[in-house]
């Protein structure tokens, strides 16, 4: 009965160690979300009230598939303060969540066996989407400056020699999820480049723009503000309002941006009203921009506490990124270790991560974790930290012995 | 650059129908919406400021893909009272409108060119999702009584003859979007018979279940409930609460509605929880049970209008549907009328309607359209359906000149 899509469809990692935690009390260096302690709770309580009171005929209608138009134009304003120059309503469709952007956007140019790249290691919502078009996936490199660019070009040149052709490369150029790491200035323009030569697409999801550490804005100029017409770019107010609300947008040329507006149609109509019409008030009420210092300043003091517990705690071997932004380090443990094998040891002691494999499409990262220093508190991390890297450590010395 | 489905995608009638109006003013009869009258606007308020402010923690952030877990088992309920005996949680799958329902379960099961039967004529958002499956739509003759099972057994048929094999059957039983039949009881156990015979699926749309209009509950046992593995169930509460909270759901047997989640995961990773966590409390405090008996009274008396209207006004040749619930009339006019052709006379003439056309998938329909009575008052009804009439009336004056 199910399609080749249906059949395909198995609980990825992190929904098996979910299913694997189920209400067990453990630090959670695992959860990818942010911290509810920044949640402007009583203030979006007051704005939800008001638009349902004052403007219920429009907020709790049916609205247009590609958002509320007044959001559409504050999301464009906000993308040409990015640097995407004249950003147009035209480009932009909000979605629910920016998994929904992933999942239309490949749905729109992906037939079964095109090639997509992602980055070693990519996003695995980003995965998912693209592997649920059914394209092929192919891995390239990153290291401490993001996407290694000759491993790029190599792996385009692999699929041409195979007489296949390249469409998309989806990347994470700010404070990757999973590894943290940030695409170099320098790269930025010759992966456009490269993009500009063999006709590729790029899907940038910049999910954690705002979430910087260091000031530097001039790093994170978006690819979409170098190569607009080159360019889909992701972004999300869930990082920095409340993910409950399901609030994105995707931004692409015109003519794409009106195909994604019609595979939305199909997909649900329209995300929800009421989310968008809350959120518009938050924009123009400054609730968004205001919060955002003390938001950066929030998840730097974790992401610290996170570096310094693993500096002090860390088994022989391992290395592990510097984040500049966002929720989450990539740990790299000595060639050998098996970070799946060892999680179960881990929960017993009362920490959880997610094991990195997953997020390498071609099967590498075994020796990986992800570690999120967005959920817990700075002595929870330290005290997470320490006892995740005793479980490292005496499984090495069992190894060894 | 685009897939197969983004070449195909096409805007639709109704699509092309909203860029027409623009702004214009004139009486509605194409909207499909609900009255935002219905709206429980105070309460709603007064709800979602509670929900954020004590709940914030769970309301404001990322939720299941599955649902909220206390609104999965509050639908659950709900489907037992409908008769699905035994109904679990695990068969549920909470979505974003009904919308998301169809396109999740069209993925699930179909493969390019498989045969999906649908009504003659039948929802366009449903032809959408079917169609973005990129399934081949096949029509069935639909009478007073719904589907002709004569006319499903020989589209059976004839499919098997071509070597093709007809894997499901999408149908509105209840109050039918856009014709407003109703599928007769003893059709609904035949029609059961004959997908076990040919191991069909049947998707049942039954968005508008609660707003019957002669309390006659018997004749509305649905599918589901009958042959709960045959089926999988839709359900909204777009027409009972409000359509901006983007809150529906979709039961399925237990292996399919896990595939289902799946799909969400990588369609949207949830749907607004905010939303979700407002209409579990709408349930608890009998807010939407409560105000039913009111709404079918407020509907009732809208299609009252309109059949009055239309006895009274319509030209010569035309007949039309006698609804007992929803929200649509299917007017028919003498055969070489063209419904399409009338409309932009219609529309200068202060009045808007759905041209019947491309909701039968089949190319038939030329001289249908629908007219909602969801959304205009009694008054602007009977208005709205005398100038429509005139429209028609002068038109086949001209032509017979």
């Amino acid at each position: 009965m199910l399609s080749v899509l249906g059949r395909g469809l198995q609980p990825n990692a992190i929904r098996k160690l979910t299913l694997l935690l189920g209400n067990k009390q453990v630090i959670s260096l695992a959860a990818g979300a942010p911290s509810f302690e920044t949640f402007p709770v009583g203030e979006l309580a007051e704005i939800s009230a008001r638009v349902i009171r004052d403007r219920g005929k429009v907020a709790l209608q049916y609205g247009p598939t590609r958002g509320q138009p007044a959001l559409v134009e504050e999301v464009a304003g906000i993308l040409r303060t990015r640097g995407i120059e004249g950003c147009k309503p035209s480009e932009i469709v909000m979605t629910t969540g920016s998994q929904q952007g992933l999942d239309l956007i490949s749905r729109v140019i992906l037939d079964p066996g095109d090639i997509a790249l992602v980055e070693l290691p990519s996003y695995i919502g980003g995965i998912i989407a693209l592997h649920n078009a059914q394209a092929h996936l192919v891995g390239v490199q990153q290291d401490e400056g993001g996407i290694v660019i000759s491993d790029l070009r190599e792996k385009i040149a692999r699929a041409a020699s195979e007489g296949r052709r390249v469409k998309c490369l989806y990347t994470i150029p700010n404070f990757q999820n999973p590894s943290g790491v940030t695409l170099a200035a320098e790269r930025r323009t010759e992966l456009l480049d490269i993009a500009d030569e063999h006709d590729l697409l790029i899907i940038e999801d910049d999910a954690y723009f705002d979430l910087y550490f260091d000031g530097e804005r001039s790093r994170l100029v978006p690819l979409a503000a170098l190569r607009p017409d080159r360019v889909v770019y992701l972004g999300t107010f869930s990082k920095v309002l409340a993910p409950g609300l399901r609030s994105a947008w995707l931004r692409a040329p015109d003519p794409l941006a009106a195909k994604v507006e019609l595979a939305k149609e199909g997909a649900d109509l329209s995300s929800s009203v009421l989310d968008q019409t809350i959120v518009v008030e938050a924009i123009r009420e400054g609730l968004i921009e205001r919060r955002l210092p003390e938001l950066r300043r929030f998840y730097q003091v974790r992401c610290s506490a996170m570096v310094n517990a693993l500096e002090k705690f860390a088994p022989p071997g391992a290395r592990w990124t510097k984040p500049i932004g966002g929720f989450f380090i990539l740990m790299e443990l000595a060639s050998g270790a098996d970070a799946t094998a060892m999680l179960l040891e881990a929960i017993e002691h009362g920490v959880a991560y997610v094991p990195g494999q997953p997020f390498f499409v071609d099967g590498s990262g075994a020796n990986t974790l992800r570690l999120a220093f967005s959920k817990e508190t700075e002595e929870a991390i330290a005290e997470g930290v320490e006892r995740m890297c005793r479980v490292f450590k005496s499984s090495v010395a069992r190894v060894s012995a």
